[in-house]
């Protein structure tokens, strides 16, 4: 299969349709717009489980995504779309870089959801952005940025509840949307410890890819108890 | 008269009204929140001239400020008010830290006029926020909000117009606003070339603070040009 485009965390590879791409999910880990690399082991075989549970989960919700099915325990096949350059960030909370930027003490609730918005520019390190800079940089029309705004605010409250019926508190979330040859809009990119913060209800352990960013140990597990905490949800 | 609060650039002086307060415009510059320092001559004078110039035009327009009368060529009598703790800009063109930060050359023309506000906190560097943020930081409220980008917007049309008829580009701008004891919202700060990009519209020269930013030297002239032409237009 032809490698397309390889990220940081997956691997894009051609699929036999010309509309459809694998998308390949890797061990590797990186943290600080990639200053620390590392790997994670069977990361890659987590992230795809965990994504696959969430998309198929916000799929009867009503999300739109990319993702078409779970072909092994690496592998997705999802619909070619075009990334559109914004990382979306989702935050009830306020932990990691945010509540040092802003002064404010990690893990404080926040009295509203908080939609952010980075540019997605590894050389710029992709920088926070407002909606009026998005637009000035056409990086997406403004009805774009409406519809990508329900759809993460939708998908927040739908994350919420549903990791609070497992004990678990969803403190933010990064997710990424892709544009179809007709224009459609869908969720894109995966949903794992790797791209939101999740802790225990009860402990506030970290859940998430924050033990791998912080040193904190045990990585693998904290992934591995997120799988099974969702596959026992699932009925699985 | 008693000394109530000493910025970078400005003093503010107890009045003989409590509801008012004097402001004394320095010499002093600063540039890269503080990170260079110096004086220019008589800027303090000019800025005063300037921004008692411009906030008169405002005025004429329908933008309620909190200044009241100027006394003298350092000092203004104020409505007094609590500075809410955001910088409100307004960018025309790309120019400064925002082309830098977004991979933009200076100078270009952004196809929407831009609003982005900063946190006024000198700890944190007065970081780029979003509207959610400010919220959840309950710095203003969302209808303070819409109210300030409002008169933001207004006072970059009125003020494009005025510095088109002296053949000065209004590339970007700072503003302040501040809230009454009974909480009207007025325009508060300096509008002066300490908070503005002003580049003459023909030779396209940097008549602003840039020059001393990037020490280009003349810094003092260039203040005297806008004071020159803005009186000039206003018939004095």
């Amino acid at each position: 299969m032809k490698l397309l485009y390889e990220g940081k965390a997956k691997q894009i590879l051609e699929a036999d349709q010309p509309d459809q791409v694998i998308i390949r999910y890797k061990d590797d880990a990186t943290a600080g717009n990639g200053a620390k690399k590392g790997t994670i082991l069977n990361k890659g075989v987590l992230n795809n489980e965990i994504t696959t549970l969430l998309y198929d989960y916000l799929k009867t919700k009503g999300i739109p995504t990319h993702h078409l099915k779970t072909l092994n325990d690496r592998d997705q096949l999802c619909i070619k779309v075009a990334i559109i350059p914004l990382e979306v960030i989702i935050r009830n909370r306020f932990a990691g870089s945010i509540a040092k930027r802003l002064g404010v003490e990690e893990g404080r609730i926040s009295p509203v959801t908080i939609k952010e918005i980075c540019y997605k520019c590894d050389e710029l390190n992709d920088p926070l952005i407002n909606d009026d800079q998005a637009l000035a940089l056409e990086l997406v029309t403004k009805a774009e940025l409406k519809q990508i705004y329900e759809y993460a605010l939708q998908i927040n409250r739908e994350l919420c509840e549903l990791f609070h019926s497992i004990h678990i508190d969803l403190i933010d979330f990064k997710i990424e949307f892709g544009k179809t040859s007709n224009g459609t809009i869908l969720l894109a990119d995966e949903i794992s410890p790797d791209t939101c913060r999740l802790w225990d209800s009860d402990t506030q352990e970290r859940l998430d890819k924050d033990r791998f960013r912080r040193d904190l140990g045990n990585v693998e597990a904290a992934y591995q108890e997120i799988a099974k905490r969702l596959k026992e949800r699932m009925g699985f």
